[in-house]
């Protein structure tokens, strides 16, 4: 922020154009100060022109492949992570400690990472994703029925809280790009100029196609009312808001997408088994302070309900107590600061009303809002509270404690009689997004999940095995779903490609194999094989096509190659060396050659001895032995080009499909092969 | 149908009682005779108790394994199969033919079969099911995340269509019991004495724990309005309804998955290289003709919209009146007759307004309603209409043939210039079922599916290299995804596994290895081994726990071993053979061993030679090789059961997680080994 009075004019990036805050824009305060430190919104935006041109320009996106967008991600990443220190420098003024931005400026760019190497790893190098496997739909496998995704033609609305103003943006925006999609962003007004800040530093980079991202800052105005079955629409924030936003008449007639991650009553839990002296004990304390105090409880995931063993709520109470005396409150630019200021004086006032809604249920027990002690600031001023820890001692008749967020560092302690008990407490927040377990006992992990994860998007369990490298209960990782059902909003997001197909369509294809194998880049038994060009393992990737096909010659297996190689590596499986054993197993009809044995001779088969573009055999998928090979017997092998990724700037990947046949063309054995072949 | 003159009262089965119509009970007319021969519907039901009787029963279901549910499947199906004439006898009166029934009934219980095959090839024998591979979220493996499903702890209402009153059930009971969960079905009153019908059988079989199904037949009252975050909505019928639905305030408050299956303007596109005298031109007519006729074109997915090139209109419309003209319209229960009545006199007047609005922008060029033959059946009295084909001359300025759904046997020709304009026009229907696109080119099946799948449920190629196998445009089929974006209601059943997961909360799990393994029944690298029994070959299938574990001794390779494996398979590959060449290779040191030279030595470390439980090495997975070994390295074996399905009476499949590791415990390959192993 400008170190003088000048009041910072947030503005937005409409169809190609930033445009400054107009009529209806609205003051942001410092969460420090109370004073006015910028304003933003502008009830002229053209709405209706951002959706048609940013869904105009979506056909660039889609013209990128799947690799190609992962690589643009983490060109995106590394930009912001040289720029960093200027999203850091603005917000103090949101309330937030170094940490916090932390969680919310790196966290964001360590989300954009993961999709990048997700894109290069999971997804491949084309424009189509393919769901599964190929369903053979006659008994002659003349036609196959196929999943796949390809990106919706519209364009996405992101409609963010403000307690993440860079998280929440990027977690979404990585998702989306990945897909194909392009975005526009509305963050809560509390926090835009964070946002803003890191959009100008993604636009200013020039790594992004023209159209893949517009901003709103203050209200969205009718933009919704332009959404049709091609776009997606997302929100995080409140219950009372996600209701408001998904009643739109234009969502509902046009069964637009629209997924809601809405702040809802999380709990931990203290296992049976994690009693004080243990190392779990402390582990649940430290836990809940954390998520209590981390961006003063404002996190749509912090443990708003401890649900610990009745007997254990005094110890529990004292180690809390304890924790929550050392928390030093202020400014946040202060070293000695722990936690910072809630976002603005109205959040502050709403937290209190509901903290009051929840008294009525519950003693408070930590934390005196009016009489606490602030660091470095003005606590008439600023936004600022204490930890506040709340003991409900009849959870089962209460209803407040289980439907009333209070979104700042407030959270309530409740015993539980049996396990079975603190399942059901848990799951009267009637959907979460999250419950955490503290426990080393299978058992208790196993009975908590098929208890309570159908009331949950996510169950942490952690104790000492794990304790060193968990990641949190509170915080949402790329690589996992985060979303949760019913009071959580019922959406879902992240969890790595599974938060790309959001942003896509899934559509069953049905079709020859030859159609299907077009479509997908990825050849289906039965589709067209071209056996005319030269041996495929002679020629480099480029040249090789889907489809390309070497048929080898036919090997005899005798009775001394199953004697010698039982020998040789030591596997006499009586299968092999005795006929009256092995006739007497359901499987063979007497002695039969080694699996092993089939696929060494069949790399025999077509193997080229001399350097050449395939590099090697990486490894091996899907082997299925179907029919038993006996001494005199023999096999011959099909080789096909099935799919190809590249891998880095000199090799990529092959994948062919590999079958073996006995001398009466009856298939014996089938897999995968992987190599990897030079440019 | 009784053959007397007395008025059939349709049941409900509500809370373990079948009660009569009562108050508020609506009269049911024959499509046939237009009289009345049923009436059901009672505001006296005890909807409330319905849901929470229901949701109180679940639980047996969810006691059940996936497995104890898909034989509960196959045993249900089996006894509609023994009971199908029942339901044949009584969907007459629905308009319905001989082969429209089997369409519905046979449909129906193939459906059901099919869910029942995969319940127990694709899903665990217990009760929780993994969706996709551990992540690991730590650098040394302490720390992992799994995504599970659980079925939902609440009541699933199905809200049915009246064309398929059997197969409208059954496919969406199939689903919801395979994953666990009870049901309430609503069918349309037009045809619910089949449905009532169809529940009977199922509820006298006895195969079905209590709670599992109950019957509104009529209105459904306050239903919806008990709703919770547990619950699932379901719905198939038009976008009116729907919109109805999805505004239910109860489950818009607590996020209730509301899945819809709307009727829609389904395309079917004749490709560029179909012309007259290919088989694709004939098959496109046949396609065309059967899917405007079959169940008189009341189908969700019925060709409303047929897309061909402007040069081939004529020939096309020619074509198509001369099959059209050979349909005989009349009394389904006589022989001759090709298609029978629409479900009612209502339903008839519907689609004749909805004619006369497509009739403002396209020219009927066949089927008068006022004037045609009615086979054996008085045309004043039953709800008969001869097929009607239109003619649009300017679809780009056209709205209602792009939106406007006559549900009965009603369809439009329009031109297209280019397979762009084909597209274009397709996707005018803002969201569809299922398009079709008749073509041998894979250019064409590739652009159509970029252009258009994005706005379709599903895409049905059909040529001369399936058509034998083809399932038919209209048929969705247990394997496929069925639903679609936008106007088709944006909602998705069936496809498999996909549609079981539909009632069933998605839950990240993070957590130690040691409780993600117990939680999953899968080991995962890092989770507790168990060294100390007897080897796990010599145990049996019931012995085996997840997590045994043999270490086997060393072996060293020899370079005589390289060189001899090398001669005697005929795999010469240079990094096995000529140090130099190999080390140019980027992935080898020097000369190397075979990748099949190290699983064989390590089948020979842990196979046991005689008889034993261990029947037969049936496959392998995700085998990658991560380290090459050179002469004088030596490798070690772990081998571990990862994890146990049953397959028959007799015998399981066990999966067994190994590594080798080399002399200095780097993992040199990793796969996953399946054998079959006896009880």
């Amino acid at each position: 922020m400008p170190k003088d009075t000048a009041i910072r004019a947030v503005e937005s990036f409409a169809a190609g154009q930033w445009l400054r805050p107009g009529p209806g824009a609205r003051p942001i305060e410092s969460a420090i100060t109370g004073q006015v430190i910028a304003e933003a919104g502008n009830d002229a935006l053209p709405f209706a022109d951002m959706v048609s041109w940013g869904r105009a320009k979506g056909a660039d996106l889609r013209d990128m492949t799947f690799h190609d967008r992962a690589r643009m991600l983490k060109a995106l990443a590394l930009h912001l992570q040289a720029h960093k220190q200027t999203l850091y420098d603005l917000s103090y003024d949101t309330g937030a400690t170094l940490s916090d931005h932390q969680i919310d400026v790196d966290g964001g760019i360590g989300t954009m990472l993961v999709f990048a190497a997700k894109g290069r790893r999971e997804m491949p190098d084309g424009k189509i994703y393919l769901d599964g496997l190929p369903e053979q739909l006659g008994r002659d496998g003349q036609f196959f029925g196929q999943h796949i995704y390809v990106p919706k033609q519209g364009i996405v609305v992101h409609i963010n809280a403000f307690n993440f103003p860079v998280w929440g943006m990027l977690e979404k925006l990585a998702p989306t790009w990945l897909a194909g999609m392009p975005a526009i962003v509305k963050p809560a007004t509390a926090t835009c100029y964070v946002t803003e800040a890191c959009v100008r530093l993604m636009l200013d980079s020039g790594l992004l196609p023209e159209g893949a991202l517009q901003l709103v800052t203050g209200g969205i105005g009718d933009m919704l009312d332009h959404m049709d079955c091609q776009d997606v629409v997302t929100f995080t924030g409140s219950a009372q808001t996600a209701m408001h936003l998904r009643t739109q008449p234009t969502l509902l007639q046009n069964s637009v997408p629209f997924s809601a991650e809405q702040d809802s009553l999380n709990a931990s839990i203290l296992g049976p088994d994690a009693v004080p002296g243990t190392p779990e004990f402390d582990l649940f304390l430290k836990e809940v302070q954390r998520e209590m105090t981390a961006k003063a409880g404002q996190k749509c995931t912090a443990i708003r309900r401890i649900i610990v063993p009745e007997t254990l709520i005094e110890p529990v109470c004292e180690g809390l107590r304890a924790k929550l005396s050392k928390i030093v409150v202020g400014d946040p630019r202060q070293d000695t600061t722990r936690m910072g200021a809630l976002v603005s004086n109205a959040q502050k006032r709403a937290v209190l009303e509901k903290v009051a809604l929840i008294g009525a249920e519950a003693d408070r027990i930590f934390g005196d809002p009016d009489s606490f002690d602030v660091n470095g600031a003005d606590p008439s001023k600023g936004a600022f509270l204490p930890p506040m820890l709340l003991h409900c001692s009849d959870p089962d008749n209460a209803q407040r404690v289980h439907d009333t967020e209070a979104f700042g560092p407030v959270s309530t302690v409740m015993g539980y009689r049996d396990l079975e008990h603190a399942v059901t407490l848990a799951n009267r927040g009637q959907g979460s997004l999250v419950a955490s377990v503290i426990t080393r006992d299978a058992e208790v992990a196993r009975e908590v999940t098929l208890g309570a994860a159908a009331y949950h998007g996510r169950l942490y369990f952690n104790n000492r095995d794990s304790m060193a490298e968990a990641t949190g209960h509170g915080a949402p990782l790329p690589h996992m779903v985060h979303g949760g059902p019913g009071r959580a909003g019922g959406g879902e997001e992240l969890g790595g490609v599974r938060g790309v197909l959001h942003f896509m369509q899934r559509t069953a294809i049905q079709g020859s194999p030859d159609l299907l194998s077009a479509i997908g880049s990825r050849w289906i038994p039965g589709a067209h094989t071209d056996t005319n060009k030269d041996h495929p393992f002679t020629r480099p990737y480029g040249d090789l096509a889907i489809g390309d096909t070497i048929h080898t010659g036919s090997r005899e297996i005798t009775l001394d190659d199953i004697e010698h190689f039982a020998h040789f590596t030591g596997d006499t499986f009586y299968a092999h060396m005795d006929d009256a054993a092995a006739k007497a197993n359901p499987f063979f009809p007497g002695r039969v050659a080694h699996g092993y044995l089939l696929l060494s001779f069949a790399a025999g088969l077509f193997v080229q001895p001399d350097p050449g573009p395939v590099l090697a055999n990486t490894g091996l998928d899907a082997l299925r032995f179907m029919k038993p090979v006996s001494a005199g017997d023999s096999i011959a092998v099909r080789l096909t080009v099935k799919a190809k990724t590249p891998r880095n700037d000199a090799y990529g990947e092959v994948r062919w499909h590999v079958t073996l046949t006995n001398q009466d063309g009856d298939l014996v054995a089938e897999y995968e092969l992987l190599t990897m072949n030079a440019f």
